[in-house]
């Protein structure tokens, strides 16, 4: 597992590229804002930064905000704008080297196993709480990507049937509850009838909550523990589902409320958990890559399909 | 893969067991009923039925009902009435032989997979509908097993937090909505307030209401359709989390009222999917070996087990 890889981390606001090292330390980064709903703009601003770094012919990989199959054609990404868009095809035809393009949530868990929160845990799953819940998976030391390679999008299983509205389209999914945006909306939501003291402006966004709640706001401290509630209900099903040894939160808005967030998800875990009496209850441990993961996992990726294809 | 192995399925009823030959065909089967909350007495249960069947030292491998870890003990299991149970060691001290022990429907998938309605299928998902939901889960050609052996007690995960009383003492388990159980509680609670003709009885059981639906009764119909809207639910949610090609729906209820089910359960399993547009969803088919899954997934683990320990 020798020599170096590029790394590239593409959300709905920026596109990240770092070249990492055969040891996982990131060597250097760059970033470009990501140029929403077109595939081409998308290669030249990815192969631009790329060609930044000066790897020399390093493989790349690739983790996107959207899901993703095996061939690494984007099949649906609302927040990049990309339908059914073959990202690895075209960034190997315009780089010229080894090309893998898997979702993001899924390439932050491979660098959290890799080199973070679950480094030597065989069975681990990673929730981000951002913008929407997303979701990785090891199962057995190995990626789990399915049948297509569109495994793991945690933040889309249903919670409560028929319950809130999900940007899917759908109802009731874990992302409707647990996300920042649900962050924000719950907030807004409770302080239409809420008389108590509050330090919170009128329509706060997630991260004015998680801060607010950090000072000790009443009312935003509630409303990220509801979050934690419902993050450990979802857990609890992947807990039955897939037995993990280990629970990651990452994400941005999960990153930040972690100290908040986890007293009431790791209650909610284990009040959902089937057979708790008989049996140990996995670890609920925030990420430890912070913005790394993706690229990181996304670089590890690309070397060991490099190694491979020799 | 030479040679014939035992196949053990341990119910909360009967005890089956049978010799299977290498290419997964059933050569012999005795039973005995179940001596429930006892593990010496089911030892000596599941040992004298092996010794009936005359397999010269063939390795064991077993399915019983309930959570078991990777080491074979029952930690938790209902049905038979066993906690904390060694059950793997004590079967190798009193037989002498290879012993392999799983969870029933763990077992049950790797029958399927092996030589059932899931061969050459990488990525599967099996729901038993029976007294309870259990389940089984393949990814990758694996089968799932957790960090502790615990996986895929896909009965539990929660589709509707603080909905129905499950057995399990949460609320809102797919297997509060979806098992037989469920079916005969569900028709039961129906007839109170049913003013249009029906066959039922007053407190019919399972398999009253699913053949009164074959028969055309309008509310046996109505609810195994209901069930079936249920299992989609939670088999899209698995579709979500694991992206399987098929999902497999076994179990005494599920086979005998699969051709009811089946509709309901892919229209709701379509309508909760992550990106429906954008990518294919699994073929929903029937268990293909029935109540000879287990003996024949537990036979092939435990033949492949010995050939590993040689």
């Amino acid at each position: 597992m020798t020599g170096r890889a590029v790394g590239v981390d593409v959300g709905g606001t920026n596109v990240r590229v770092a070249l990492v090292d055969a040891d996982h330390a990131v060597l250097h980064r760059v970033a470009a804002p990501t140029l929403r709903g077109d595939v081409g703009s998308l290669v030249e601003t990815v192969a631009g930064l790329v060609e930044d770094l000066d790897a020399e012919g390093a493989p790349v990989g690739v983790g996107v905000a959207g899901i993703v199959d095996h061939d690494g054609v984007v099949r649906y990404g609302a927040n990049v704008g990309l339908s059914d868009a073959p990202l690895a095809r075209l960034l190997r035809a315009r780089l010229g080297r080894c090309v893998v393009v898997r979702n993001d949530a899924t390439v932050a868990m491979w660098g959290e196993h890799v080199a973070g929160a679950a480094v030597g845990v065989d069975d681990a799953v990673l929730l981000t709480v951002g913008t929407g819940v997303g979701g990785g998976v090891v199962t057995g030391g190995v990626l789990l990507e399915g049948a297509s390679g569109l495994a793991a999008e945690l933040g889309h299983m249903v919670v409560l049937e028929g319950g809130r509205d999900c940007t899917c389209g759908n109802q009731g999914c874990l992302e409707a509850y647990a996300s920042g945006t649900a962050i924000a909306s719950r907030a807004t939501a409770r302080l239409a009838t809420w008389d108590r003291p509050t330090s919170l402006p009128d329509a706060p966004d997630g991260s004015q909550v998680v801060d607010a709640a950090h000072a000790g706001d009443e009312l935003a401290v509630e409303v990220v523990q509801e979050v934690g509630r419902w993050l450990g209900v979802g857990a609890a099903g992947l807990v039955n589902a897939l037995d993990p040894a280990v629970v990651v939160v990452g994400g941005g808005a999960g990153e930040a409320a972690f100290d908040l967030l986890a007293p009431a998800m790791v209650r909610s875990l284990r009040g959902h958990v089937y057979g708790l009496a008989h049996r140990t209850v996995p670890d609920v441990v925030p990420a430890a890559l912070g913005d790394r993961a993706g690229v990181v996992g996304a670089a590890e990726l690309a070397r060991t399909a490099a190694l491979d294809a020799r």
